[in-house]
């Protein structure tokens, strides 16, 4: 079987992810609009096509803060991630490093951070829910540093749990074998079952070594009890203790752009949590040049959001990103094919990448911007963009 | 079963009712083109996302015409409501109170104004048809009066009754005991019949005290007679009669909320009958900044049409509405769970609210205004609007 | 069973009609864009709901080139029309007459123009495809004037013939007596056989009275070397001959307008040939604005195109017509139920035009104007129209 | 049957053709972004229709680099062509002549060029993929004088080759009979098996000539390493060596066309390569206004991509086209027809382009331009064209 694009790999998800899993990874939160809007925004963008350039060396590679990235592209952090395939953060972050690229581990993953950081040798980041018990931020931030993790990933738009529609239709509850009502679901798919079971992970890592003492609804209700709005003074708590590079997750907005600068922020990703949180945001890539606006180079600016494709990647950076995240795409890799189908994923995005960057008359990566869109876009999206 | 949308309380209610009354709450008028732009207008607008706001403590609750609202929603007057479900108003006032917000009765209701009075202690409203009879009007008003209600409601876009398609082509009469072409639909609806049986109240409540020995078919016919535009002198009329709060609705054009203003309206609601009456109309979220700039602020102005999640409720508010009133998704809950379909409907729409507040960094629902849009979008959304 | 729609009828149509006729009536040439834009474009214009004005009396009446319509639509010009059921054009031109509007005959009608008069007293207008040889025209204008039409309405865009791609598929050849390759399509109707066996009229009754002798493939290549392009010299040499009112057809552009107005005509109608010609040429509703600025008054202005509702007919006046007239609507009643058919469909759009007048305000057809639509959209319509 | 429009000649091909061949023709690469704009585009721009005009003769002949062209179309280089049909070349090259209009021989066709030229007498382009192997860019030119085309046809759109996600899942292999994976979709079809078998020529004509002695791996590993980025330089080098009309074919961009003129370019196809490469790119239509106001009229300007019509022919012109390429259109009708099926395919255009003339008031092709669009829409179209 032929595999040559994302929505391969979603297909192939599909069919051995229990349904609960796969509409997790798979929707947006309520109507699921702004979900909508990430990836048709990226699709009505129109880059230039050059000829007559010498593009016989292409550079796909980029620079971003101060880590040399095959090309730009970085694995977003997600949740539940060793659930879609036995180890799954493992495997992810080794065809990470096969790719050359990042891999960002979740508060939220199912494998410590301890055993992912043993089992390869790339480019980690961290990423931290900020949690109103003090001590166990702090317990975190202090792993991370012992995990040599280059970057501190904060995320700040979850200060409630929006709602994704189906989990609940679905039985979703984590971990799973607590969950009966949809057992059906798990009994259809024997190899995820297989999968999951001779896995040594199978509850949230980063948390069970917190709380080595408590059952999974101690664990959950805690969680909700946690989750609050995130200020400036709980950054620069943050900040204060952590001394490596540090970036804020979930800035769709000027003014909240100015603010990361201000509280000493290495880096933002323009997301709005995949479509996942606040149904009715604008789509990533348009807010993106607002983004940029506000922060006027004071810091790096990457995104995440609808990218599915090599070809959203360079619309991403013809915007001015300095690099994307992606989340679903490499998740329908691992959860169809383990690291294979993660170091697919990265390949098919990067191959088509590298002949967009040929056919826009791109010769580095590093130099893409505006000047690879149709003249005017560049001014004809921001002027558009807050229509929506 | 898991219900958490709006459209499931839909789906429930088609599977519960009889056709002929499930197109009649669903649909609009003639093509339904401004039946559709209402909800895909309201879709279109975008939510500024906001982080690192304190939101830990959220106020949903606003003040409208000098009442505090739990939410900043009310229940929308609905012709018919007592046979979606045994007792229909005097249910969906219940709810309406346990959830701390107004309901309104239609002069059409099957449950009399006295009767839904008796029955709860929450905030009411009263609708009222000016008919040509000018003692039917003052009978209505006197009884509104004696049944403490908060506000009239004086609706103005009927002065002929348009046409839903489908209510002809499925027989629909009133009251439908009186059927005989869709005998079929109320058969295969056990449910809704047996309900429907038991209840004390079978036809227009309001109007049967006025018309206590004339059949349904002199009451149709005398009802035809009696609709009519309404001027300013009739509400010159009205205002002499009413003391307390009177708020006009199917206000969609600036020169008819002048003279609204004029009239002694302290509130108008922006309304298109919720694509029931003129098919060609604007969506009602299109015409609110027009209504906004006409009022200056002279009286309060709220808006229904399309409302269908609480994200719908904070674009309302964004663009400038106090409040919004919701006919069909309580009419769902209505029609499917009685009282409890009720109370589901409006905390959906309330824990939407909530979310969508945290998320655009909105602490206090009476604070929500433009600021709540994405930047250039309040001014796009008033040029964009005329368009259609 | 319940007809309240154009569409409805359209389906009655398509029941009773061999699917060679039925395809004729209902499509246009080419990829049918035209076509489609008509409908579209009227369907996307913003009617202006108004309140608290008297509307207690409705005059849907206006005045068209001296006459006074019931409403303002006429029937306009259709080939053919006497195979769609027995007599139609006599049946459409009785129904026109009881509902008071014009009925406009066809040069390629197949009762012809005498036996139409001699059938009803209504406003008779005829409509002149301008042949090459003059002899045909001179006669079917003195013809015209026996019949007492009340206006000659000479159809200019009709130079070459256009492709409707269902018709040669359908194997549509006139008379369908002598095709045999869709016997298969009438076999299926008998309906539809049995009413035209029945008619005196079975072939073009107007061309008849020219060619008494020859046969039908005579007349065939005899029309296919008649058709050309109409000059301004060819509509003065009509002009001279024609004393009474002069209205040319197929005006979409502003030039020609101005031309049509040089040419001494009383009135234009803008008009596509339904979509049915130039595929790719701007709906009717988009061009009226540039065809009203380039007369400036100096004569009346109609249009067709698209119309299928009363609230079409109140757009197009919104937006300056004095009038539509309407094709395929009154087709469908035809070959639906006859004169019953036509009747319907008139006093459909008729009841639609009259509550869409009450909602927006208007007390008089004739004084419906820009003011009916959503300030500015007036404006806005003609900024964008050019841009389809 | 009665086939009377490219899509019919489509469906027929399908039938025909094994699946792989067909999606090879039909589809674009990637998410098909481009593809799908270049007909959207092309659909979307109004003509301006204009009656009063004599068009009694029409005149859809125009001269292109000197050239007469019965209409303004010519056949566009396609690679495989041979195995559309057996001696797929030559039939199209017969079938263009018959009509009138030039044929353009790709590098990657079936039938060398020797054999074409020998087969018809017509005009003959010859396209030229330029390698990294100039002996064997120096053999093609010279051969390509000696078969006396009239113009060389430089592709720089294709450095690297793009992905049509189809043609991997198809086993899409060349020479097909190599391919054993989709041996199933060529058993299905025994017309297109048998046509091949009795065709003289069955792989690349114009290179075996060059690699007498090597298998097809070889040849499919050294094309690979073949292409490349074509610069300037490359252009000038092939320049001194053609004395004819060179024309570059690719051109999207105002940039790349002034260079295209400076490196002496006779003309330049504005093309993306039908949708196959750049998934992104503008539509050709979108960018044509841009090359033209590059070039200033130093050189013509012809354009493909997305043209299924007359209309398009006509769109194209209008907005400033000096002829037009099909690729598609004429491989649909060479794939289910053959010779038969191209000359249809180009007779329907030709009438479609000739109607379309007649219906704008247009007399002669040549001198179709802007004041055949509608009023401002040339401007409009450029304004628009950047933001997609």
């Amino acid at each position: 079987m032929v595999i040559n694009s994302i929505e391969d790999l979603r297909v192939l998800a599909r069919r051995r992810l229990p349904r609960a899993l796969f509409d997790y990874i798979d929707r947006g939160s309520y109507d699921e609009l702004t979900w909508r809007r990430n990836r048709d925004d990226l699709r009505a963008i129109a880059l230039r096509q050059r000829v007559m350039v010498d593009v016989s060396r292409l550079d796909t590679s980029t620079t971003v803060l101060g880590d040399r990235w095959a090309f730009p592209l970085a694995i977003a952090p997600t949740g539940l991630t060793g659930l879609f395939h036995r180890e799954g953060e493992i495997l992810a972050a080794r065809a990470a490093q096969a790719a050359g690229i990042p891999f960002c581990l979740s508060t939220m993953s199912i494998c410590p951070l301890e055993d992912v950081r043993a089992a390869f040798d790339g480019i980690l980041w961290f990423q931290l829910y900020v949690m109103r018990d003090r001590g166990f931020n702090e317990a975190l931030i202090v792993r991370a540093q012992a995990a040599r993790c280059r970057a501190l990933v904060v995320t700040l738009d979850l200060p409630l749990q929006a709602l994704r529609r189906r989990d609940p239709k679905n039985g979703l509850a984590v971990p799973p074998r607590l969950t009966w009502a949809s057992a059906g679901q798990f009994l259809l798919r024997p190899g995820w079952v297989w999968s999951v079971l001779r896995s040594r992970h199978r509850t949230f890592g980063n948390l069970a070594a917190f709380f080595p003492s408590k059952g999974t609804a101690a664990l959950s209700e805690w969680m909700g009890s946690q989750l609050g709005s995130l200020t400036p003074r709980d950054l620069a708590w943050v900040r204060e203790r952590w001394p490596g590079k540090l970036i804020l997750k979930g800035i769709l907005d000027g003014d909240d752009a100015r603010l990361a600068v201000s509280t000493g922020a290495d880096a933002v990703i323009v997301s709005n949590h995949g479509g996942r949180q606040l149904d009715g945001a604008t789509s990533t890539i348009a807010a993106l040049p607002r983004v940029l606006d506000a922060v006027q180079g004071r810091c790096e600016v990457l995104m995440d959001g609808g990218i599915s494709s090599g070809q959203d990647i360079l619309k991403a950076l013809a915007l001015g990103a300095r690099g994307c995240l992606t989340g679903k795409a490499f998740l329908y890799g691992l959860a169809s094919r383990g690291e294979a189908g993660v170091a697919l994923a990265l390949d098919i995005m990067r191959r088509e990448f590298e002949i967009s960057m040929a056919l826009t008359g791109s010769g580095r990566a590093a130099d893409v911007g505006p000047a690879n869109l149709v003249p005017t876009t560049a001014a004809a999206t921001r002027a558009a963009a807050p229509g929506r």
